[in-house]
């Protein structure tokens, strides 16, 4: 691990302290019969990555003023709000290693507490007064949506391209990220061209940080990161590991394989199979380095900070993306 | 019909072409994939009083500008967000006498979507950079989905209060209404006393729209209101119809049949006994009653306006809501 890697490293561990307070003064401030399904999603231990990007740009810009941690906090309970949502649609029973909310509320009181928590987000955006940020936050907010609704449409799409799988991810992930970065410019008062650098940067660790999550998918143990093995493919989403297979197969064979994995009752075994063939040839790995490609714009776009210790650790964020193992 | 009445349909027939393009063209305008569920939801031919309200608020105040529509449609998609997420959790067939969202696109989709119109309602908010009309909607949106909470968790919860009813139905119908009137207000720039006026009559008119609504459960035929008969009780919601019925029991009855109506399994024609005890004892009416109440102080409040057309439409639109049957 360098230098700058064990700070970044440092700084996730003092900054989370006041974030989480700040996330949970929001909380506390919710109607009484919100609090459990929204507390329950908010202490399932996220990475936090999403404030503390608008912590990091906000302080290279030499940000003056308080209650940052709120602002920072509002696009992580909009990044709840999503991931109680997409639960549903996935039908997935576990978040982060933990019961996803929705096994243990039900399905209306998940969408309900989804709405509120999206409703917060917006709300503590709207009390900046700041139209610069309700306009960002309002976009972030349909673009992510529209991108989960891509990705619900693209289910055993066998059709799907490369291009329209970074659509998807970019809508669903990655726009949101880019707001979080532009949201510490916006709050520090920064320049246009700041701006512009922070949304570049913020959209390609965005999808790159998914593109990532995609070949983890594929290679990282339940008890690591809390889900199955290949849960992608058993629920039929062509992601970048399994379309670069498909590539790689002769025609006859690409066609019969892609059949099979358009079948919702593909027999587990086949789809372990598949699975199997889609690691051992080396397809998440080279889903990482096609993240690789990415995170070179990220870093080129980093040249519009000045020198200071927040852009080493944006820096260091990089290589987090690309290193991480869950 | 007395006159002003008649000027209010009059106004509402020649006013609904240009809201129904507003609304249309921002559905044309979403992503290919929400269309067929949005427009679905927002064609099911809704009375639009949200935005008719918005409007006349902002005409009698001498509004000076263009695109009042759209600005006016964005409460609607709000409450058309709501009602999909609303008849998931009722799991209701029908909308206004056509099958609900969800029941067609399945519940993923339409949680979903109703995402979308939610993010489009905040968009075309953020579009007018008015912190005004953000702090607004935002404030909006968090007391409905808050009103909608409580509800779900008074389900068969016989100790409701009168009082708990009021909070319940103040939040999940009655804030949007009051909103739309100050939208109306601040969009023509008016005085801080038109808009606690417009508040104080939207507030008011919200809370007897609501009660009439539920009057209406009890009395409306299917084929009129699109929803079964007594479709309240059966779904184990103590609304003021039902309250008023078991405060007029002797104490020993009460129990017995408060009890009843939190069984999950109460028979069917039990149900049907209990509906048409509450009507013919006149309990439908007295909600009617109630709703009068509210109504004046809505009419009262209309005195911060300067004498005119629109003044005389929003006295008929008390008039309206008293006396709708469907």
């Amino acid at each position: 691990m360098n230098e700058a890697f064990a700070q970044l490293k440092a700084t996730f561990l003092k900054e989370l302290p006041a974030i989480n307070a700040a996330i949970a003064r929001e909380i506390d401030a919710l109607p009484k019969l919100v609090r459990p399904v929204a507390a329950h999603v908010m202490d399932a231990g996220g990475k936090r990555l999403r404030p503390m990007l608008t912590l990091l740009f906000a302080r290279a810009l030499d940000f003056r003023g308080d209650n940052l941690q709120t602002l920072a906090s509002s696009l992580e309970f909009l990044h709840s709000a999503t991931l109680m949502h997409d639960d549903i649609l996935d039908n997935a029973d576990l978040r982060r290693g933990k019961p996803a909310a929705h096994t243990i509320y039900g399905i209306t009181p998940t969408v309900l507490a989804g709405d509120v928590l999206l409703a917060l987000a917006n709300e503590i955006v709207a009390r900046t007064d700041n139209p610069a940020l309700t306009s960002c936050i309002s976009k972030a907010i349909m673009q992510t949506a529209t991108g989960e609704i891509m990705e619900i449409a693209a289910i055993r799409k066998a059709h799907i391209t490369r291009a329209e799988y970074i659509e998807i991810i970019t809508g669903k992930t990655a726009y949101l990220i880019q707001s979080a970065c532009e949201f510490g410019v916006i709050a520090a008062g920064g320049s246009e061209r700041a701006r512009t650098g922070a949304k570049t940067f913020g959209l390609n660790l965005g999808i790159a940080f998914q593109l990532v999550d995609d070949a983890l998918d594929y290679t990282s143990r339940a008890d690591t990161s809390g889900k199955p093995l290949g849960g992608d493919l058993r629920e039929g989403k062509f992601t970048l590991p399994l379309l670069l297979y498909l590539e790689s197969l002769p025609a006859d064979q690409r066609a019969i394989t892609t059949r099979e994995l358009t079948d919702v009752n593909l027999h587990p075994v086949r789809q372990d199979q598949i699975v199997a063939d889609v690691v051992g040839q080396g397809f998440a790995e080279k889903t990482r380095d096609e993240a690789k490609s990415y995170l070179t714009l990220a870093s080129q776009a980093l040249a519009v900070l000045p020198e200071c210790l927040e852009k080493k650790l944006l820096g260091a964020m990089i290589e987090f993306v690309l290193t991480r193992d869950k």
